[in-house]
C-alpha cells in the first residue's frame, strides 16, 4: 500500500490482475477505510477473490532501511511478508521504500542455501522481442566474484523457467570484451563461470549491448547494473520525448498541408510505437528480489496502474514457474557443497 | 594513423579540418607511401600547412598496453607524443590503441601537478542544446576519491573555458540523490567537494540525468563511466534504428498512399533528426585525456571521416582554451599545497 500513489493505483491494478488472471487471489494489506472505497460497486466475483487484510503503519520513504526494520511492526510490508513466511501468501509486492523491503525480507524470508545476498533483478525487452534479464540492479554496490557466479546462475534459472530460453546465454558486463579488461572481481567471476558447464557463459558484454539482445543474462554489481538500467530508461525517455514533439517551424505549410502533416505523424508515431514500445519503461515494470525463500517483486514507487499490475503479473509467473525452488536445485546441483 | 581505418580516413578528415580552420597546421604521422597518394591533387593551400612526418611502426590494437609501451621506438604514436612533448605539436590526436595512448602520454607527457592520474573526458549533448562534461570514461576503474575530486574540477574548468558556462554545476554520478547513497569513494568526495567553494557541487545525479542537462559536468570513475556513456550510445542506436524503420504493414494501402506516406515519413525523419541528431553518438567523437601537460585526444577508433574531424575540432578547441594550463592554475587556487 505504499508507493507514491498508494492504493489509488494499487487497487484498481490489483482489480485489472484478478480480472485477467481467473485463478488469482489477492490479499491487499494497509488500511480498509482507505482501500474500501475504492472497491465500491466493483464486480463481485471479483471482490471474492480479494481480501483486506488491516495495516495500521506504512513504512515510509525517506526511512533508512536499519530504522525501518527496526520499527517495522504494524506496517504493511512486515505483515505482507509475514504473510509470504507463514505461506498464507505465496508472493508480496511492494512499491514501498526499496532498501527497507530488501532487508526485511532478507531478514524475515531468509536466503536459500548457497546465496551470500540476494539480487534485484529484471526482465529488459530487447531488440530481438525477448526479454534480457538483469541483476543485480542495486542491492548490492559491492560484489565480490562469488556473489556474481550466484548471481549468474540465478539469471540463468529465470532465464530458463520464465523467458523461456534453452540454454540460456549469460554475460557479464564489463568494459571491453578482452579477458584482460575489468575489476577484479569480474575477472575472478570470469574464470569460475568458464569451468561451470551446466552455465552457457559466452564472456563479457559492454553496456552498449544491453538492448541487443546479445546475451539472455547480464550479470553485473549493484551499482553497475543501477547506473546501466537507470541511463537506458534516461536515453529512451529523452529520444522518446524528441520523437513525440520533433520540430515545430510548420509555419510555411497551407491550412491543408497542416492536417495532413498531423494525420500522417500521428500514423508514423503510431508505427514507431508499434515497434518501439516494447523498450519504453513505463510499459514494464517489477523486479524481483531473486535469492530468497520466497517472492518479492518490487515495484516502481512512481508506477502507474498499468505499471503496478505488470508487477502483479511478475509475481503470477515467479509463483507459477517455482522460481525459489528452482534456484534452490540449481544451486545444489552447480555449487560445490559446502559439507 | 592508426585506428580501424587508418589514412583513408584520417588523411581526409585532416583535410577537411585544415580547410575549415585556415591558421591550422597539421603534422601526419606514418608511413609517407600510404598517405602521399591519399593527398595527391589536392589543394595546394591546404598542402602547405600539412607535413608528413615519417613513421615506421604502429602500435597495433590487440597489444597491451605495456607490451605496447615497452615496444613502441619508431611507432607513429610514440613519435606523434614525441612532438607534442618538445612543443613541435601543440596536441595528438589519435584513433589507435586507447590503453596505450594513454599509458605512453602519460609517461612521456607526464601529469599535471596535482592529479594523481590522467582521466578520459567526452563532451555529451544534452537536451538543453549544451553539452555535458563526463569523466572518467575508462582511464581509470578504480578511483579513490581525492581522484574524484580531481576530476571534478578538470571538469569544471572544461565547462567553464570550452563549454562556455559560468560557474558550472558539478556532480557525481550515483545510484541514488540521498547523501547516504553509494559507494564509500563517491561519499567522500562528495564530502570534500561540498568543501570546496569555487566549485559549484549539486550533489549525486543519477544515470537516467545524463541527457537532461541537469548538471554540466558528470564525475565518475572510468568503470561507471564506460557503462553509462556505451549504454547510452546503445539505447540511443537502438531507438533510431527503430525510429529509421518503423513497422512493415503497409500492405492495405492503395499506390497513392504509399507514396504519401513515404513522403511524410521523410519528412517527419527530418523533424525527428533535426531535434535528436545532436544526440546521435555518431555525430559527435573524440575523448581527451585531461590532466597530463599536453592535449591528447582519443578518436574512436572505427571514426568516420566526419567523426574523426570532430576529434580533431576538439584538439583545436583544447589548444585554443589552453586547457592543460588552466587545469594546472585552477588546481594550484584550489587544492592545498604539498609543500
Amino acid at each position: 500500500m505504499g508507493g507514491d500513489f498508494g492504493p489509488r493505483v494499487t487497487v484498481p491494478a490489483a482489480l485489472q490482475a484478478l480480472a485477467s488472471n481467473p485463478q488469482l487471489k489477492l490479499l491487499l494489506v494497509g488500511d480498509p477505510e482507505t482501500i474500501s472505497p475504492l472497491l465500491a460497486n466493483k464486480n463481485a466475483e471479483l471482490l471474492s477473490r480479494l481480501q483486506i487484510i488491516p495495516a495500521e503503519h506504512v513504512v515510509s520513504n525517506d526511512m533508512k532501511p536499519s530504522q525501518a526494520i527496526r520499527s517495522s511492526r504494524g506496517t504493511s510490508m512486515r505483515i505482507t511478508l509475514d504473510l509470504v513466511k507463514s505461506g498464507e501468501a505465496q508472493a508480496c509486492i511492494s512499491a514501498g521504500n526499496t532498501g527497507a523491503l530488501m532487508g526485511l525480507a532478507k531478514l524475515m524470508l531468509k536466503s536459500i542455501e548457497g546465496i551470500e545476498r540476494p539480487a534485484l533483478m529484471t526482465l529488459i525487452p530487447n531488440l530481438k522481442q525477448q526479454k534480457t534479464v538483469v541483476l543485480d540492479l542495486g542491492a548490492n554496490i559491492n560484489c565480490n566474484s562469488s556473489m556474481l557466479v550466484q548471481f549468474a546462475i540465478m539469471g540463468a534459472v529465470m532465464a530458463e523457467y520464465v523467458t523461456g530460453v534453452d540454454n540460456p546465454r549469460v554475460a557479464l558486463l564489463n568494459i571491453g570484451e578482452e579477458e584482460s579488461k575489468g575489476l577484479d572481481n569480474i575477472r575472478e567471476a570470469a574464470m569460475t563461470l568458464r569451468n561451470i558447464s551446466a552455465i552457457n557463459y559466452i564472456g563479457y558484454v559492454e553496456g552498449n549491448e544491453l538492448l541487443t539482445g546479445k546475451t539472455d543474462v547480464l550479470v553485473c554489481d549493484g551499482f553497475a547494473g543501477n547506473v546501466t538500467l537507470k541511463t537506458m530508461e534516461g536515453a529512451i525517455r529523452v529520444i522518446l520525448s524528441l520523437v513525440k514533439s520533433p520540430g515545430g517551424q510548420q509555419k510555411k505549410s497551407s491550412w491543408l498541408m497542416k492536417i495532413l502533416k498531423k494525420i500522417f505523424k500521428k500514423w508514423l508515431l503510431k508505427q514507431v510505437m508499434k515497434r518501439f514500445g516494447h523498450l519504453n519503461p513505463d510499459q514494464y515494470n517489477g523486479a524481483t528480489l531473486l535469492g530468497l525463500r520466497g517472492i518479492v517483486i518490487k515495484s516502481h514507487g512512481a508506477a502507474n496502474e498499468h505499471a503496478f499490475k505488470a508487477a502483479i503479473d511478475q509475481a503470477i509467473q515467479a509463483v507459477e514457474k517455482q522460481v525459489p525452488d528452482r534456484i534452490a536445485a540449481r544451486l545444489d546441483a552447480v555449487l560445490p557443497k559446502s559439507e
